[in-house]
């Protein structure tokens, strides 16, 4: 089975995500991090808001950014996010963007997440869960 | 009874909060609205997360927002809310944003919102809210 | 010659612009604006960044949203930007958004931008915007 | 020499920085470490602002973020920064927040900076930098 689940986004820099350095602003990093891994949920077969609406959800508890190179206003980004199979009650995105058609990265980074139910006390991941991911059992 | 209570606020322009024009991208008055309509409403008696937690909330309907001058990343600006009395389930609120220490606005606008209960439905204001507001009864 | 030009684009909410409320927080209407228009002044002919190169810069004057619905986030929404013919110093964009396969409007409003230079003085919109822009001469 | 400058603010969550899990958005944590720096770089004798103008620029080159508790819309913060004494061509900050008042963090990190000339070529400190932080002769 596999561990890891693999997909590909685009989208543009936002004019309010630059900032006067003439790049995009640091904290946008995060916010792509998230459009990324909400459509990478999807693609591996459960869309986030799908967890929530059954009581999982997914807080980030770190988040790891680094930043290699500049990007401007309109430039068209690719988001590649590596979902891992969940590890005991934590789950693990990795990230790297790349101006589109170019392979080279201008944000490296990774969000690591807590599987919470609505309470928010950590729990391994139902069966639900990792079926629809995917992923098969948790090891 | 007077009806409106005007209350002004000070803060930084963040560096997020620039873009690459050289001035603070648009939607950030939207922010510092809200920052200052907080303030106000605290100051006049009833801070809005008491409101939420007592069942009250204000969703904004309405924003208009005219942009007149520019402000760089670190300008010290002042916001001036004006509280309007409630008027039926609505309540308004003006706002004027100068950089600190002078008089040229470099923002004007108003936000008008709804006054809801927890289920969204348009109500009049409650008597608690209005003597915590210190508007006395609502018109 | 038309005065107007019509362009839809479609884009789901992300979480970082929902809020506690339950719904998005209302500053993202105007990023989803500026979504709206830079792919409705690409579709019409000429990018705004293009602009921007050649010294046109489009800085927001007034800015007005009218919130009509909630949306949730994942919600897929349709950004419908109405650009219209330059009117001296003067371009304005209406939007509408709606919820993805429906015609119930969630927000209405228009952005109204003032036409500079790169010293930031008003001017008349080039023959070179208007031609890429597909409006003909300015009235 | 002190190899280290520890500077605390204090900050309100804002409405828009909330998100529907009803917590902090986490892409906020890193406007907040912007702010936290902006003001212990000021405390230390030389604002960011001041710096840029004369041309040189600390772009983020990684942030680390650990999300260690909620906080909600209007709970006060605070943001303790400690500025590191500038390592060659980086300068650190470490960040911790906690709601004011409690001893307990919500979020630790660091963003780890570049030292740049306004052509973004790195370079090591100049002495009037050290010198208005007050740190003294680079190591």
């Amino acid at each position: 089975l596999p561990d890891t689940f693999v997909h590909e986004i685009q989208l543009r820099i936002r004019y309010g995500e630059t900032d006067q350095m003439g790049t995009f602003y640091n904290a946008a990093a995060l916010d792509w991090f998230e459009c990324g891994r909400t459509e990478a949920l999807r693609a591996a077969g459960m869309a986030y808001r799908e967890m929530e609406s059954r009581g999982v959800m997914l807080p980030v508890v770190e988040a790891n950014v680094k930043y290699l190179g500049k990007a401007s206003y309109d430039d068209l980004l690719t988001i590649r996010t590596t979902l891992h199979r969940p590890q005991g009650v934590r789950i693990r995105c990795d990230e790297r963007i790349t101006i589109a058609g170019t392979d080279t990265p201008i944000v490296t980074g990774f969000t690591l997440h807590a599987i919470v139910d609505a309470r928010g006390r950590p729990i391994r991941p139902p069966t639900w869960m990792l079926e629809g991911l995917h992923f098969g059992e948790a090891g």
